[in-house]
């Protein structure tokens, strides 16, 4: 198995070279790392429930006419997707203020935006992955016009469902991060999402009671992550027998 | 209360001049119709419910950011709405084959369609709300091309959302007809989403069963109307316990 070839490691995941030309392995580790305050930590079965969670979503963006990357889940921690041409933007969509846009602009954390607002980040850990304007993204050539308004329209997309369906199982969509893709088929070239949608890269509000069930409970130390991305994956309908952590009861060998 | 003057009387509500002007008070009554085949019956309750549900839809989307004629509720049959110039369409979202489009292109109902699909009809009780292409659109004046282009960005948002949503409580949006309607305010003219989002307007199938819960079980003979309904609002959370047609035991006088 591990005679795969590494095509990458990053923080959370690792690459490996997928089973046909143009496909990739995307395998989910337990690593939990910020840059604000810099800290990482092992967190035992993260991975798994990412893998998850972000196979339900974009499975589900894929039925909608969503373009992803995602082909399917191969196994616990690992996917298969399609290999793209990541564009080095962290696009952010947000629709309540919280982390460092309610830092920056001086707004108290939970104020719902006049409206829902995109911003863009130069993907790049040295650079502490600084904010960019449609300016710097033409003038350095990291995407055209016409992909940035593609990368907008993607992303008003995926936040008009994903609010919908986060709000229909009772947790508020704040705000999230997405990476997207060029995807090359044949003469044609689409944007498509690629990455991630999960708990590590999204701000989920309990509708209730606002308790956080995403990676800020690892970046401000208030525990209880995996419970959390838990009761995300519960909510979603995506945890079954199998994923209870123990057993409720005696188990048939059979 | 009734010397308001009574603006329109159609087949499942009544507008009324509204307190202010730009305003109109729509009444939902529990009248319930059908074209095809033709028939007609009050059922008890489904106004209220219709008010209910629409209230909640409409209020979420202003939140998203997608525009509507919705003010808020008065009471349990009536909402405060801003007067729009309605286009006269029918204009129709499907994501699976049912009804119409499954008999006119012989397409199994429930089959998941390539891709979403929006339809006009023309809104004319007497010619049975013939099916309009955009030639028909433009040519007799009913739209302008940019304004098709708008009413067709809302339907997507508003399928988007709303997919999301229903997918979040275990329903299947299937199809939904909407209106749109020219809101004039001031020198500006924008397209928003007028008249209702109801079970009678949609079809809804519970995810695991497929069981119909819209107005197909009153067109299709099927009884269990009211119950259905009542469950699309349960699960939407927007049934309290005033909203109970029995109490479930002995009730505290206070
Ligand atoms: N479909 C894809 N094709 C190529 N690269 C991808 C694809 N999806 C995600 N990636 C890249 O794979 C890496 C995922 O690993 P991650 O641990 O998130 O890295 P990082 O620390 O750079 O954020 C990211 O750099 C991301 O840009
Ligand atoms: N905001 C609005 N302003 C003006 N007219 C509206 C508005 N919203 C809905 N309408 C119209 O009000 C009527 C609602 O009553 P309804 O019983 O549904 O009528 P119909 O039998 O014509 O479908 C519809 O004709 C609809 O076009
Ligand atoms: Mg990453
Ligand atoms: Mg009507």
């Amino acid at each position: 198995m591990n005679r795969r070839r590494r095509v990458y490691e990053g923080k959370a995941k690792i690459l490996y070279e997928g089973p046909e030309p143009g496909t990739l392995v995307q395998h989910f580790k337990d690593d939990t790392t910020v840059l604000h305050p810099k800290k990482s930590e092992v967190i035992d079965g993260k991975g798994v429930l990412n893998n998850r969670i972000s196979e339900y979503i974009f499975t589900q963006l894929n039925r909608m006419g969503i373009p992803t990357h995602f082909i399917r889940r191969l196994n616990m921690r690992e996917q298969l997707i399609k290999e793209v041409e990541i564009i080095p933007l962290q696009v952010v969509v947000r629709n309540i203020a919280a982390g460092s846009l309610a830092k920056r602009l001086g707004i108290e954390e939970g104020t719902v935006l006049p409206r829902s607002i995109i911003e863009f980040y130069y993907k790049n850990d040295e650079l502490d992955d600084p904010m960019v304007s449609e300016e710097h993204i033409t003038a350095f050539g990291w995407a055209a016009p016409q992909e940035i308004d593609d990368i907008m329209a993607l992303a008003i997309r995926i936040n008009d469902f994903l609010s919908g369906l986060f709000l229909g199982v009772g947790i508020q969509l704040v705000d999230f991060k997405i990476e997207c893709g060029r995807l090359y088929e044949g003469e044609m070239m689409r944007i498509v999402l690629a990455d991630e949608f999960t708990p590590d890269s999204a701000r989920l509000w309990d509708s209730q009671t606002a308790e956080k069930m995403d990676k800020d409970r690892f970046r401000r130390d208030m525990g209880g992550l995996i419970e959390a991305y838990q009761e995300v994956a519960r909510r979603l309908g995506i945890m079954n027998e199998n994923d209870q952590t123990r057993p409720s009861g005696p188990v048939l060998v059979k």
